[in-house]
């Protein structure tokens, strides 16, 4: 059996009975039935995740994949490529929006190179594949070797931090032109049109926008991607940091522990990963709803709802840090509210 | 002139100039322009309504107003009415919902009684109209003397708290029954039929529903609120706490502060405000989009779109509690990322 199968086959449905518990101990809180709402749905189902009723996530993690992509060569993004390599730096110095974010919401960040075009940049975990994959527009962005081996290194890297003691993990992302690949992805895995997926990423001016539908109609066709297999979709029209997120959502669920989404590069991962392991779906808590184009597309077929309404298109985990403080908050009130019988309430509030 | 007429002149519209700086501000930062979405635009509002660029809101404060109503006779609630009471005391513990979810938040919880019926209560500011509102299926809920009184009583409350250091106030509330009472305000302020803006409230048996409406039908033929005057519409259809809640609203924008809004109980408090005084308008900040019926009816009346979607209906305050952090990350991304000419990017990034 190879390394991505027994990761995958330690992945295990939620925990029924703790998420019964979960539900008797929030139906017995000083409040009325279910008026907490999506609230007690996440507690429940981070419950389930962790086969306990006593939830809390002192130690969370965002795990930044960052890498290029030989598709910028078409002309498909605004920034400079190297910005990719320079705003890695800033992440190191904790001057990104991730680090603000993260910091406020009392988690950590840690970076990773799955193949940006420069040196090994220091205080990153240089997991470099390549410096940039290959372009989609004429070619596989890596071969099926590479996206498994990606995914495998991923996927023991998310494990491994969990065996060290962090407790919840995000995905975070960084990548010049890295929305191409992305929607060249839900395009694939949603059975959609590019045009219903390709959106302006981070800036792109409008006047461009049908050139990058262009391209990605072009990665289609040229690499034929089979929807039905989530490596072969990586590999032929990903990207390293695409395959490294999708990675760290199927070794956050083989190590059993909540996996936080961000926006539509994480969105594209967790496709692939579900495609690979559909297991992994319960383990996954939606943040916001990106701004990019394709997003409510990619959520509908991922079947998740996000929380938050920000309009955000800045990705790099910044989405998946925000949601943090109501993940906290899902916890607390299981923890810290009074239960009826303690609090004289015998009848239904209401 | 009256003192809610000198209350009201108070307020100020936004500052243009600090707003103008603090775009500037947030399109120095490390990012694409306008990335961080509707975060860059709460840090804008915010500056606008403190005058500055170097916001930040260390001592926030969600103040619980708490009433019941007479119109509980009607059979439109589920819960007894000694649960106002009983949840008072509980909020004095700390044990229910919003002291849970504001402790998370770093907010203080301050209550005030406008009206329960009961005797006064330990640690509850005593600022009761009287034992319950009227049965506003027969009769109007108070006076027009009771309602100017209660909103410039609030108003001088929120005021006076601000005066005390506090620099942002949250509206919460607790009283059996006042869904009914909230609903008849929507109905009147946002010119719907009962049948679209009456709801389950915290838990209404839903054969019971149709009883809730005609209720509510009956207030408004019989107390004929005139829709162009917000006083009269919380004297004759409206209830003690929600009359506080208008005044917090209107204090907390004389004193320059943001006020959070809750969920469909402040909606109707916020409508009653902004008839009365639709100045108050900028200084609102939304939270959640809650799961009563009529919710989005009042939102779209209000002009205003919740960040959360978390279909909640437990109302205290607990949904304004939520939003807190990301107020306070709105505050951070403008004093701690790192800008644009220190991390060498001197193109725009995407």
């Amino acid at each position: 059996m190879s390394m991505l199968s027994q990761i995958i086959n330690q992945i295990r449905p939620l925990d029924t009975l703790s998420m019964q518990q979960m539900t008797e101990k929030l139906d017995e809180l000083v409040k009325p039935i279910g008026s907490l709402g999506r609230l007690e749905q996440l507690a429940i189902q981070l419950s389930g995740i962790s086969g306990r009723t006593d939830i809390a996530y002192p130690r969370k993690q965002i795990i930044v994949m960052a890498a290029d992509h030989g598709v910028y060569a078409e002309g498909i993004c605004q920034a400079p490529q190297a910005v990719s390599q320079i705003q890695m730096v800033n992440m190191v110095k904790g001057k990104a929006g991730v680090n603000v974010l993260a910091k406020q919401a009392g988690a950590e960040v840690l970076l990773v190179d799955c193949g940006i075009d420069s040196a090994p940049i220091e205080g990153v975990l240089n997991h470099k594949v390549a410096r940039g994959s290959g372009n989609i527009a004429k070619e596989a962005a890596m071969t099926r070797d590479q996206a498994v081996a990606l995914i495998e290194r991923s996927a023991a890297l998310a494990m491994e931090q969990v065996n060290q003691g962090v407790d919840l993990l995000g995905v975070g992302e960084l990548g010049m032109g890295n929305t191409t690949s992305a929607a060249a992805i839900v395009s694939v895995l949603c059975h959609a049109d590019p045009d219903d997926a390709v959106g302006i990423g981070a800036n792109l001016a409008p006047g461009r926008l049908q050139h990058k539908i262009d391209v990605v109609r072009r990665a289609i066709e040229i690499n034929q991607p089979d929807a039905k297999d989530g490596i072969d979709v990586l590999a032929k029209v990903g990207g390293f940091e695409l395959g490294g997120m999708a990675g760290v959502i199927i070794g956050a669920a083989a190590a059993g522990v909540p996996v936080v989404l961000d926006g539509f590069l994480s969105y594209a991962a967790a496709l692939i990963a579900m495609q690979i392991a559909p297991t992994v779906h319960p383990y996954l808590i939606p943040s916001h709803c990106s701004a990019e184009k394709g997003a409510q597309l990619a959520l509908n077929y991922l079947g998740v709802r996000p929380y938050l309404d920000m309009e955000m298109r800045l990705g790099e985990g910044s989405g998946g840090a925000m949601i943090l403080p109501i993940i906290d908050s899902a916890c607390m009130i299981t923890r810290q509210m009074g239960t009826l019988s303690e609090c004289d309430i015998t009848l239904s509030i209401g």
